[in-house]
This record gives structure tokens, C-alpha cells and sequence, in this order.
């Protein structure tokens, strides 16, 4: 019988080691789980960065890269000091703990981190959402200010609203058997609705780019077209990756029974909302203008991977694939709407992320569980409480929609002034002069692609190597090498040099001087530079000539 | 006494929450690991977009690129509908499941959604390799076509064979002493045994690039390039980034004990017969050529990875170094096979994968653990059942070599068929005068990268930015860049349209109608859009010259 | 009473099993944590590959491009043969295991797979810094040589003497009360003052490249610029990428309490510090230069990541700021100083890795807990053993620094010899004439962007596809295409033919023999090529003409 106390202790300490051991790998896992889709969720800002650099032209690239590298940037700098405690912190009065936290300013007395890093990706994805709309003419103090403003405050408080228990929205009403919420799984709303509109509304204040819309009302719309479409594509596929991640991650926790099923189905619902919005687009593209498009097709992808954010946890994969179908839509409408406004979005993003965000918000309350399609079903198939159901169901849907406007309303009462004020101070856009000749020389010294570093090169492949004397053992493609020498861009350069000098004496100056706006029409580059030399080099003799194009080489450079 | 039950009740109410946590942990761990493997390997499609990409001709990039998109979203849609169910739904017919399964269509009733995640990205990866070697010139229909016949049927039946305990191969014989069983832990035979021979007969069956391969004898066969040996170079990187995680992740397991270990090996001996593959491919290359070739190293890098895919698992890291030397000299052996049966294969598609994958099944069963040099070796050393051992490999070795011809037939008995109708019905290449002039704006209507995008910039570096007068304070570079400002290739653009008024007064007309055989060989455009106004313009005022170049610039872009 | 012996043994069976699960699952986390840190880590070689390709002329782009890749292949094989045994493998004897470890050579009776292979990205990482600051002008052989060297050699064992509890550094001195360590988490130390301080020594015998620094005292350094912006901006978002996993990862060990935490920690402190880095410099560098430099500000946030490495798992975020701030100043001066030594290091390894990685091991001793700061607060607060506290502090700096001084001695003491060998065999440096013309073509034969790969195109876009009569459903942008239809590089390619035979006619034989002194100041390619059918080209009749410019044709391409 001495031995039975034994017992109690053996199993209590027991109970405690698996308690303490459990609580140390959900900790672990948790962690683990948060820090390696924030890692991906983070490549975003890569993502961004090439979607953007490749729909703007050659003279911006610079421009669209840095704004994303400071992104990133800004962002951690905002969420640390300000941004996590008006979304996460401890707000002990309930009244002001509806709509913001108020603590752990610059992480004070915080231990959080993984969940910290993790929120930190999604606010720095919020903000750079913006940078699309106003590609290719936004003052780098715009830039700056906005992305500050968004991430640190904007975005922090949204999700406060939508994500922490506390909030208005998350709390919703509850009145009788109606009990609503925000249902928000990844960030529909908050994060692409409301990136989203403010891309708009920037959009809209900044006006359209130069060249952009014409004002003759006969004719259609200008397409400025982006520099490199493998960029952007690039960039599309990073995002798609980084989509997965961010869908799947929101589980933000991975050890309770069924998580890591739930964070699985959230992926295959992200990239089946995705591939239907992708097809529905390009089939009715296809249609109207027999053309398969890349681009936009990705635009269409994100679309539907943004409107899966709101219910990708709990949908079925069938109830997705019309998520995808109808982002596809929605994209498609909404792209053209803004081109009709004569709202200059070069990237989409308020098609995008407003409309995909706005649509996921949406359609989780319509095809999800429990959403108005389910109880309208139940109640045809005879339910007893049907027409609570359907009661219920579009009450949630009625929140989402009120929720919404939330949102847009919220970040429009910042941003409005914000960029009101910007544009007095002549700070929202860059001069015209500047627009024209590109952002990247003006404002960053750096050429996306510097002539200089396209040069030299040997002229002929096959006698340069002359030491390769095992050329003759295995001769294929050795004839065909030395007909067609690999040559490259460097030879590129040597033309620029060459019809420079020769331009001029057969386009004469008058061609030169365009006037302003064919210029801008043509979106050439002037010629004036060519003015000086050119004309006197017409009849000269070749030893003049010779001596010519020297100074004609010191004007150019000069 | 009466405390005694209650210890009974206390141990089997731990066992029981130990059973649970056990059994959770393992669920969510498993999911996260399948589902973070999943993530690397679906930018796989990144990297193949990329690696062809590169190794296409500006023309035809963005058709590449749209392929590489839409097989995500293709393959997600047949794998959800159809090719789960055929690869892994339930099947209670044990005749009928030696084939196929036929349950869970739709994913009904289905909840293993990590599985399924990282399943569809193989499926999408198998049916992206084809595209490689129909690379500029295949049409959108047959792309189409191939591509959801391959992730839906063709693959998915392949898997259940080698991968599903019932399928045939799995199964394997056993008779007396000799027991064998298809040995393929990442899917060298049913991923890239497959999409590699299915890649050689969609090559030969589309016949070659036009210029590819010149009808006379002598002449050696020609090289067509790729426009960007910096995207091929990225494509490979993702690649073998992805590899790592293709065959690491294979294990789709990461709970009972020793299975970490087994991660971590597959992916040394990965990335070990990757370098091996690469190394002796690039000094052979060298010795013979004198070239320290980058794009060839990669796809032999690539080809060591598939062939490292069926034994990764359990070979000794120095076997994989004889798997990757294996791999390098069958890479180089294939790839000028294919070139000497004049079957143009942009990509080496067949080279790596079929070459590669082949290797795999077969190196597994010779150089692996029980493999046929393992059991000669005990053999020699005497062991008493020397000779069962190595009957015992060699029955291992037939049968790899019975499942990878299987998985050739059933490839070819479903792919030559369609080829074969597509070609019919003439929608298995793009007509010529597509292929001459890419498929980029013929089909996409998206010039890789159009011109317009790049224009404008500022002339002179200095003269520019007025305001910035903390010049003088650091001067370095200063001078130079007066002297050499950075300028970029905006400058090219009207490089164009200058010389293109130049051109016609000194090229004259006739120079511009070469014969159709000159311009394909020369594969430079043809000129006939500015004869319309070049002859014209030579011999013009000065004022008349102002006006045609405006009216030639009119018809330049019309 | 009979069944109280059965509780002993259940409990126990129960102890054992909890034991076996814990273990279990520890070294199947482990194993995952690590191998998914390292995939990301293994990806920064292509991180390092696009930063510095971007960073280059396009002569030599697939040359740096190529070395990345072999990084990876080499090491891999160092590491496996030699690397890890001398780095980690067991060494009974006490005080050659001061100094390295020599069992497990080949990887022999080893099963630690995901360690090797967290260990070996660490080696390829360490060996890749250096690749950069020898661009454009280094012979393969040369890099073959140091990287082998470095990633079999002078990595492991340094990472011997700081990470193996028996390396000296780790076990640094006991004196007293004073105790001290190596201190540095992620490798600011054995991995990046390493790589960064054999960059300096590599840079500075190898000697600048033509044209880098004028002979004339007054000039200023000229800038070579490199050719793609973008792809050295992916490359530095994927370095920001893979660094947090580098910093993350380095924990190596997700299973004990509170180290999923500080994982967390470590990626937000690396993010953080690299975000202020990045910040100071940019607007330090726009109050001179007047602007918002890229390329520069990505040097700058990757020297704050690495200054990070050393302290980013116990640095408290405020602390990490410093940390930041001091990075981004120490990256502008040591840049600085570079230029006015001369020393031509293209990608700034020496400032980034060598500055970043010495800044790193100071900070940790001077803001980290317990350091110089810490102490001197708590014996100004009044701490009884203040006095203790700042001698401990400065003990610790001082062997933080006293390792950094070794660090540097052993990796000269290794490389200064072999760089000298290879430049006295003349394998250091590629000959003046390679350099000058590229190293891609005459090393690797393959033109990053050859321009036969950029050719053909339609020349009208509406006229082309006749078939699309849907054109008119949706006119949008349709009357602007067919005025600007797209257009692509493939024009450019022909303007180069055509200003080929143009440019002569112009310019005259004269000017194109340049003396070589101008040519390789201008950094444009020589026209000798124009210069056989150039002069005879000027006064020939059409006819005459037409006959020229095929000759011609035939004289470029041959």
C-alpha cells in the first residue's frame, strides 16, 4: 500500500510533462507554421515589384522597383512602432477597444513575434496594392506618405475592426436567432478592398498619365503599353505563389485537431478560384477579340485568388470554382468601367483587389455555408426553419455589405485629405516634363537598362576563340556559327552611334520639331538634341565629316 | 482501496490523450509539410516558364509564358473533376483497381486536401514539360488539348499504377524468393519518364522549327537561339529550387520516426547528383568545344535532379554521384541523338526528362540499396544467397524496365492518337507564315516587349536635375556622367524610326525583296513596309522630305 | 492487489511511449524546420546570381550568371567530401579539435542529413560572395580554384572554430568572473567578414577593370554601370527573402520552448534592421546626390541584414534599429573608401559582407544584452557588480573582435597565396582583349541576348489576324493599335542591318578608327567589321548597291 501514493504523483507529473509537452510543440509548430508562409507571403513585395515593372515602360522601371523595395521597408518601420498596437494591442476599455488597440507601441513588453512578422507581410501587402494605380507619375513624397499613412495606421485599425475579437465588425449585431459577424478569412476586405479603393481614389486624383486618354471624343482609349511582359509575368507567377501562402497561412494556427486540413483545402480553393477566374476571362476575351492574353489574364488569376481570401477556408472546392467565375466577371467589368471613366489604373489594382476583394466579401455570405444559397436551398427542400435561415443568411449578408462600406469609407476619410492636400503642395504628381522623359534619371540617376552597359562584343564568334582547337571534333553548328555569329544587344548599342549622325542628314531639322503633342502622340523622343550637328553635316566633305561627328559625339553625350 | 480504479480510468484517460495529440500533431504536421512542399514545387511552373522563356526568340515568349500560367490552371480543374479520382479515389473493384480508381470525382466526398494539394502540383508539372519541345510553333488548341489530357487521364492513371498500393506496378510479381515492386520514390517514371516521352513524340510528330534543320546534307544543323539566356538562367535556378522540394517533399510524410532524415537525404542527393550531372557534363562540353556552356549545364543539372527522383530516398550520397555522372553523359548522348534524327526539341524536353527519368528507374535498381551491384558485390564476398540476391536485383531491374515501358505505351496510346487527329484537322502547328512572324501578336496580341514601351528619357543627365545642387558636394562620378550620361534603350527606339527613313534612300528597293529562302535564313524581318515609302523619298526636298517622313511614319505604324 | 504492479508497468509503457513521441516528433520537426530554411537559403544563390548579373555589362552576363550556378555544384561536392568533416565531424583529440574536426569524410557512417544540408547552403552562400567583387574581369580557372578553396576549406573550418562547442572561438576564455564566447548567431562573422574580406583581397590583386578608374588624377572614377536594374533588383528582393530564413533558420532547432519565438524574433529583427539600413542610406544619399538611389539602397538593406546576423536572436528590436542604422552608414563609407583605394568591386561585397558582417559582431558586444551598453546602464543605474559588468562587456568585444582578426588572418593566410599563384600562372585575369569584348562569348559562347533571337515580327498588327472579325464587337483601343501597332525588338534587329550599310556611307571609314583608347573610353564596340565593304559602298549605283549590301551581309555574319 506504500507504493499507491506513487501512483497519483506519477501520473499527475506525467500529465503535466504531456500537458507542458503538447503547449511546447503547438507553441513550436504555431511559430514555424506563421514564420515560413509570412516567408513567402513577404516574396510578395518581389511579386508586386515585377507585375508593376512590367506594365510600366522602360523610363519608370526604376521608379515601380524602389517604391516595392520601400514597401517593405516603410511598412516593418510603421507596424513596429504604431501599426500592431492600434491593431493587436491590449485595449482594456471596451468602448475604444471596438475600434482600436492602444499598447505595445514599438513592441514594448511583447513576446508575439511570429504572430507579429506574420501580420507585419499582410499590412506591407496592403499598401503596395497602391502603387499600381499611380504608376509612372506618383512624387515620391505621394509615395511615401501614402504607404506610411496605410500601413501604420489605415490598414492596423481595419483589421482591429475585422480580425481582432474586439472589434465592431468581428463582435457584429445579435438580435433574436440573428448573429452576425465579419467573415473575413484572409482579407477580402481588409486588406484588398481596402487597398483596392484607395488605388482608386489615387487613381482618380492623380488623373490619367499623359497620353493615356485622348481628348477627342471620337477616338478610343490610348493603351500605353507596359515594357516587358516576361516581368510581369514573372511577377504574376510569384504572386500565385505567394497567394497560396497567404490564403492558407491565415489559418495562422496549425496544431488544433483539422487545421492543417483546413489550410490544404484553403490553397486548392485559392488556385481553383484563380484557374476559373483565369478561364472565364480568357475564353470571353478570346471571343470578343481573338486574341489569348497574357496579362490580363493574370490580372483575371489574381482576381479570383483575391475573391477567394474571404471564404477559402470553408467553401467547398465546387462553391469556388463559381467564386472564380464570377471574379472573372467582375474583373472584366470593372476594368472596362474605369477605362471608361477615363480613371488611369495601369495595373488594375482597383479592379483587382477592389473588385475581387469586394466580390469575395460577397460571395462567402451567398455561396458559402450557411450563406443565402444554402438556406434558400434548405428552405425549398422543406426545413422547419427556413425562413430563419434565409433571415440569417442574408443578415450576414447585409454585415459583409455594411462592413464593406466600412472600409472604403474608412480609408477614404484618410486618404481624401491626404491626397487633397498632397496635390495643393504640388506634391501628388510629378511635373510633366519629368512624366515625359520617365521618372528613373530624374529621380533615382538610374536607368533601368544604361546603354553603356550594353557594348563591346566580338564580332566574329569563330576567329576570336582561336585557341578552341577542338572545334573540328565535334562540328555541329560550327559551320552554321560562323554564317550566323552570335551576336547580341551590344551591337545595338553601335546603331544608336552610327544613324545618330546619319539621322540628320536625311530626316533634315524641320521633321525633327515635332510639335508637342505629336510628340507626346508618337511618345518618341525629341530629336532636338540631333538639331545642333545635323544640319551643317549634310554637305560636308568626308574629312569634315569625320571631324563633325566627333563634336556631334561630345553634343550627344554632353 | 477505493482510489485504486481510479487509476485505471486516470492511465487510460492519458493514453487516450496522448493517442489523440499524437494523431493530431501528425495530421497538422503532415499538412504543413505536404502543403508547404507543395507551395515550392507548384513555382516549379515559374521555373519551367522561365527555363523556355529564355530559350524561345522574343516572338514567342509571351505564348510560352501563357502556356506555363495555364498549366496551373488547367491542371487544377482536370485533376479536381477527374484526376484524383482516377489516380487515388477508392476503388472496391480489386480487378478494375489494378488500373484506375473511379470514386471522389469532383472531389465529393473527399477531405484529404493536403494530399490532393500536393498531387495536383505533379499532375501540373508532368503536363508542363511537353510544352518545351513544341515551343514555337505549337497551336493554342493542341496546347490545350495535350494539356488536359495529360493532367487528367494520362498521368493520373500512370500514378495509380506505381503509386497506389493496388495498381498494377506497385503490386509487382512475386513469385518464390523474387518479390518486385515499382521503385520510384519521387516519380522519375510516371513524372518525367512520362512528359519526357510524350515530349519526344509531340516533337516528332510537329515536326521542326522552320530554319531549324537545313535540307542540305552538308550543312550541319542550324542553331536557333534564345532570346535571354538570363531567363533560362532563373527558369533553372527556380528549378532546381523546386527539385529540391519535388523529391524532399515526395516523402509526403514527416511523423513516424526517421522520416526527417529521409527529407533531408532525398534532398542532398538531389542537389549531389544534380552538381555531379552538371560538372561532367560542362568539362566533357568544354573538352570537346572549348566553351564553358551555362544553358547546356543547366539542363544537365536538371537531368541529374529527375534522375536522382526514383532513388533519392534510401541511395548512399556516393551512388547518387554515379547517378548524376550517369545522367550528365545521357543527357549529352540524347541530346545529339535527337539533333542527328533531326527532331527539333527547343527544350531538350526528351533529353532531360525521358533521358533522365529512365536513368532513375533504372539506376535505383542497379546502383541502390539491394540493387544489382550491391548484390554482385555480395555475391563476391560470398554470401550464401548470392546468387537469390542477384537474381532477385536483376527481376528488380526487369521490372523497372517493364513499368517504364508501360508508362511509354500508355503515354503513346493516348497521345499519338490525338496528336495524330489534331494534325488532321490542321490544328497541331501554327501556320508558316505564324511561325516566321511569332506567335507573340498573332495570338496574344502582347509583343513581348513592344516598343513603345520604351521611348522618351532625358537627353542630358546633368542639365535635368536643376534643383539638385548638392552635386558639387560629392562629385564623384560627376564629370563622367556629364560625359557619358546614363541613357538607356529609349534611345534605340527612335534609333528605329530615324534609320527607318534612312534606310530606304541608301538600301533602295531592291535590297528589301530578298526571296522568301534569304529572309528565313537571315531570320531578320523582311523590309517590304518601307518600300512603300522609300523609293519615294530619296530624291525629295527638303520640305517634301518633312512631309513624307510624316506620312511614312504614318504608314510605318498603320 | 494483484493489479497494482500492472500500474507501474502501464505508467511506465506510458513514460517510454511520451518519451519515443516527443522524440519523434522533435527530430521530424527539426529536420523539417531545417530543410525548408535551407531550401530558401539555397535559393539566395539565385538571389546572388540576378544581383550581381544586373550589376554587370551584358558581355558578361551569362559568365557571372554561370558561376552562381556552379557555386552551387562545387560546394555541394566540397562540402559532402571534406567540408562537413572538417567543420563538424568528430575529433577526439582535444586540441586538434580546437582547431578542426577530421572523421566523416564522404559524409561515412553519418546520418545527420538535414544539419549537412542547413550547413552546406551556409558554405555555397559563403563561397558566392566573392564572385562579385572579381565581375567581368576573372578567369574561370581562378574561380574554380577559390571556390573550392573556400567552400572545402576555409568555411568549414572557421566554422569549426565558432560553432563546434570545441572550436576555440566558441570556447573562447575563462578568466575570472569574465567569460567569454563567439558570438554570432546567423554568421556575420565566419560567413559574411569571410567572403566580404577575401572580395576586398580578390578585388584588390586582381586590379580594376579597363576603364574603371581614369589614370588622370583630376578626372573623378568613371562608372561602369550594370545592364538590367531589374534583375538586380530581384535579385536583392530575393536576398531580403532569403535571408530571413538565413537569420531564421540558423535557431536549427524548432522543438524546445520558446525557440519557435525566437525564431520570429530573429526574422523580425533582420527585416527591421535591414529596413532602417536601407532608409538612412537612401536619405543620406538623397540629401547629396539629390537621388532615390536603387541599386545603392539594396546594398544597403542587405548590410543591414547581414550587420544583423550576429545578435538578430537575442537583440531587442529598438537595439536592432542601431544595429541598422550603424549598417547603413558603415556600407556608405566603406564603399566610399573602396573607390578612393581604387579597388574596383563591382557589387560592393567588401562594404556589404566584410562591413555588414564586422559591424554585425561589434553590435552584438556593444548593443545586445550584457553588452557594453547594457552595462555601462546598469553600473550607471548602480549595479553592485557594475564594475564586473563593463569589464565582462568589453572582454566580450574584445574577443568578438579578436575573432573577426582571426576570421580575416585564416582566409588570407589561404587565399593570398593562391590568388598570387593564379596571377603569377596568369589564371587570375582574363586578357585585356577578353575582357574588353565580353567574357560571354568567348568563355561560354553564348550571348546573354543574341540578337538572332530577337528578329521577324508583323509588321502590321490589324492587318495580320484577318480572321479576328470580333474586332468590332469591342473597339476599344482598336483605331490606336492599328496607329501603333505593337512593336517589338525585332525591329531593332533590322535597323541594325540597315544602318549597317547606311551608317558607311555617312560616316565615313575615318571615323570608325577610333584610336583604342577612345574606343574603350566610350565603351562602344568598334566598327572595324563596317569597314571591308563600308568605303566602297558610298558611290555605287543602285544596282551596284544592292549587290554591296548582300556582299555585306555575308561579311557580317561570317
Amino acid at each position: 500500500m506504500a507504493t499507491t501514493p506513487n501512483y497519483t504523483a506519477q501520473i499527475l507529473l506525467l500529465q503535466q510533462e504531456m500537458d507542458q509537452m503538447k503547449s511546447d510543440f503547438s507553441e513550436n509548430d504555431n511559430a514555424f507554421f506563421l514564420c515560413s508562409m509570412a516567408l513567402i507571403i513577404f516574396l510578395m513585395q518581389c511579386g508586386f515589384a515585377f507585375l508593376e515593372a512590367g506594365a510600366v515602360r522602360s523610363k519608370n522601371t526604376t521608379n515601380i522597383l524602389i517604391k516595392n523595395l520601400l514597401d517593405s521597408c516603410i511598412a516593418i518601420i510603421g507596424y513596429w512602432a504604431l501599426g500592431w498596437a492600434l491593431a493587436f494591442g491590449d485595449c482594456p476599455n471596451d468602448v475604444i477597444g471596438l475600434f482600436m488597440g492602444y499598447s505595445q507601441f514599438f513592441l514594448a513588453n511583447f513576446v508575439n513575434y511570429p504572430k507579429f512578422f506574420f501580420q507585419y507581410v499582410f499590412a506591407a501587402t496592403s499598401a503596395t496594392i497602391v502603387s499600381g494605380a499611380v504608376a509612372e507619375r506618383c512624387e515620391f513624397a505621394n509615395y511615401i506618405t501614402y504607404c506610411s499613412v496605410i500601413s501604420t495606421i489605415v490598414y492596423p485599425i481595419l483589421t482591429h475592426w475585422g480580425w481582432h475579437p474586439k472589434g465592431w465588425m468581428s463582435l457584429g449585431i445579435s438580435a433574436g436567432f440573428i448573429k452576425t459577424t465579419y467573415d473575413d478569412f484572409a482579407g477580402s476586405g481588409v486588406v484588398h478592398l481596402c487597398g483596392g479603393s484607395i488605388s482608386l481614389l489615387a487613381a482618380w486624383i492623380i488623373g490619367p498619365r499623359i497620353g493615356k486618354f485622348v481628348e477627342d471624343e471620337d477616338e478610343e482609349s490610348d493603351e500605353i503599353l507596359g515594357h516587358s511582359v516576361p516581368f510581369a509575368a514573372l511577377g504574376g507567377f510569384i504572386l500565385m505563389f505567394g497567394f497560396l501562402a497567404f490564403n492558407g497561412g491565415s489559418m495562422a494556427d496549425i496544431v488544433k485537431p483539422g487545421e492543417g486540413h483546413i489550410v490544404a483545402l484553403a490553397m486548392v480553393n485559392t488556385i481553383l478560384s484563380g484557374a476559373f477566374a483565369a478561364l472565364t476571362f480568357l475564353v470571353i476575351h478570346f471571343l470578343y477579340h481573338g486574341k489569348w492574353t497574357l496579362l490580363l489574364t493574370i490580372n483575371a488569376c489574381l482576381t479570383g485568388m483575391v475573391a477567394s481570401c474571404a471564404g477559402c477556408n470553408k467553401m467547398e472546392p465546387w462553391a469556388c470554382t463559381w467564386v472564380g467565375i464570377g471574379a472573372g466577371l467582375i474583373y472584366m467589368g470593372l476594368s472596362k468601367w474605369a477605362l471608361k471613366m477615363k480613371i488611369d489604373d495601369p495595373l488594375d489594382a482597383f479592379a483587382v483587389h477592389a473588385g475581387g476583394g469586394f466580390w469575395g466579401l460577397t460571395s462567402v455570405a451567398v455561396i458559402g455555408h450557411n450563406g443565402v444559397v444554402y438556406a434558400i436551398a434548405s428552405a425549398i427542400g422543406g426545413a422547419s426553419d427556413g425562413g430563419n435561415q434565409i433571415a440569417q443568411a442574408f443578415a450576414q449578408l447585409g454585415w459583409q455589405w455594411v462592413c464593406a462600406l466600412a472600409i472604403i469609407t474608412w480609408s477614404y476619410l484618410w486618404m481624401l485629405p491626404i491626397f487633397a492636400f498632397l496635390k495643393k503642395i504640388g506634391k501628388l504628381r510629378v511635373p510633366e516634363e519629368v512624366e515625359i522623359n520617365g521618372l528613373d534619371i530624374f529621380k533615382h540617376g538610374e536607368s533601368a537598362y544604361p546603354l553603356h552597359a550594353y557594348g563591346h562584343g566580338w564580332h566574329d564568334f569563330e576567329k576570336a576563340p582561336s585557341s578552341s582547337t577542338h572545334h573540328k571534333h565535334l562540328p555541329v553548328g560550327k559551320k552554321r556559327q560562323s554564317v550566323y555569329p552570335e551576336m547580341s544587344l551590344e551591337h545595338l548599342a553601335s546603331v544608336y552611334e552610327r544613324s545618330g549622325s546619319v539621322g540628320q542628314s536625311d530626316s533634315g531639322p524641320k521633321r525633327l520639331f515635332m510639335n508637342h503633342n505629336e510628340r507626346r502622340k508618337s511618345r518618341m523622343i525629341d530629336f532636338d538634341l540631333y538639331n545642333e550637328s545635323g544640319p551643317k553635316n549634310t554637305r560636308k566633305s568626308s574629312e569634315e565629316k569625320e571631324k563633325t561627328s566627333e563634336t556631334e559625339h561630345e553634343t550627344m553625350w554632353m
